[in-house]
């Protein structure tokens, strides 16, 4: 089995975003994809990790994109392993068109926990290992992000049946969605987001009453925060050009 | 070409929902794929409409399921045009498993809009009924749908990016996803939804205040609506089994 993994996609029209391109919760949903796919191939996936009742839990992520993919266009999209530790795993992605030009990279990290205890397992760093791959991921690691959560008054948030994962547990990619909901419209027909990182901190579950934040710290960028009574569940950082 | 297209998903378990099955959303995103995929192969697709100036709205949805599938499951997509008539074209789904047994059924009614005007255009009848097809679908076509607007308190609601589509209006999608999300999430763990309708009768922009509608008008039996200044953008009818 090849250590990199790739993906197709079509950009499908009835999925673009009012400018006509791919959204960021799209691409971030093309990477779980990839990320499932690639992981499901090389003996590690989803079901093999529910039979050890463990499951993958997405810690970090950072997504840099040069450019967004338009309707039609057909997306290549790249994923290897970057390294494994005893308590997480580093994944990186490069998304291209059909000349080989490159959209955008991303790099995540991911924990195993036990399904019961959703406490972190040590990983299997021998099995994975082999799958470790040296090709280069240009942008920089997801670190980490200013808390804006006490500065700022947040938006009320309710758990709603759409925002929740197999697991019942609010959705990685959805967390994003929401963020980057705080921004006007307006904003996403002048400027677009080079960079979103994002760092899930604890799950999200339903009956949580949730608090949305968003500061601009510096011109273009942007701290945010879902927080319950005060306790941050996720925070991310977006910096626009 | 055949004048019945398949299309064929594989149902990802990072989209599935807290009963992991497929969300309801997410079937009108595969017959979106599938209707846009299907046209788009016989010289009516997105690109010729708006080389024309013209473009796809989709007019009435009903979408009726007996099981939903689960993590992994291989879906096939079969869809098909029923109806041309002056200004609507009626395009029909049927959702099998791999062995062939039907998960659902769903029935669209499609016009075509001048995208300058936003007005109805009159359809190719002579080059669209070449793909008329007999396959059954055996359920009810989308009628009308009892108005309840007026009789219940809607919860306010703004558009946000997420919810606009390539040409700037609220994707016809979101609406179910928004109306659904106004049940608790513990009748989705208790129950399932047998049959989703709903008329799509204006067009949402950004700015607009909306307010989502939900009246049980017979037990398990929903009328829904979202409305903006007292006028429905959409009606729906949801029936749980």
């Amino acid at each position: 089995m090849e250590r990199v993994g790739c993906f197709q996609f079509v950009a499908e029209p009835y999925l673009m975003d009012c400018r006509g391109r791919v959204t960021m919760p799209m691409v971030g949903n093309y990477l779980m994809h990839a990320a499932s796919g690639h992981a499901g191939a090389r003996g590690f996936g989803y079901s093999e990790m529910t039979e050890r009742h463990t499951a993958w839990v997405l810690s970090r992520l950072a997504i840099e994109m040069k450019a967004y993919p338009k309707a039609y266009d057909r997306i290549k999209l790249y994923t290897w392993i970057d390294e494994v530790g005893r308590l997480f795993t580093s994944r990186c992605f490069e998304l291209m068109d059909e000349e080989g030009n490159t959209y955008g990279y991303a790099r995540s990290i991911w924990a195993a926990i036990d399904m019961q205890s959703r406490r972190p397992t040590l990983l299997d760093i021998e099995a994975l290992s082999p799958y470790i791959d040296p090709r280069p991921c240009p942008i920089e690691k997801p670190g980490k992000i200013q808390p804006v959560e006490e500065r700022t008054e947040g938006v009320p948030y309710a758990i709603k049946y759409s925002d929740l994962d197999i697991n019942g547990h609010f959705n990685s990619v959805k967390y994003i969605e929401h963020l980057l909901d705080l921004f006007d419209i307006e904003q996403f027909m002048r400027q677009e987001i080079g960079r979103l990182e994002i760092a899930y901190m604890a799950e999200g579950k339903p009956g949580m009453p949730l608090a949305l934040h968003k500061e601009e710290i510096a011109s273009g960028h942007y701290g945010m925060a879902i927080c319950s009574e005060g306790k941050a569940l996720c925070r991310a950082a977006v910096t626009w050009r």
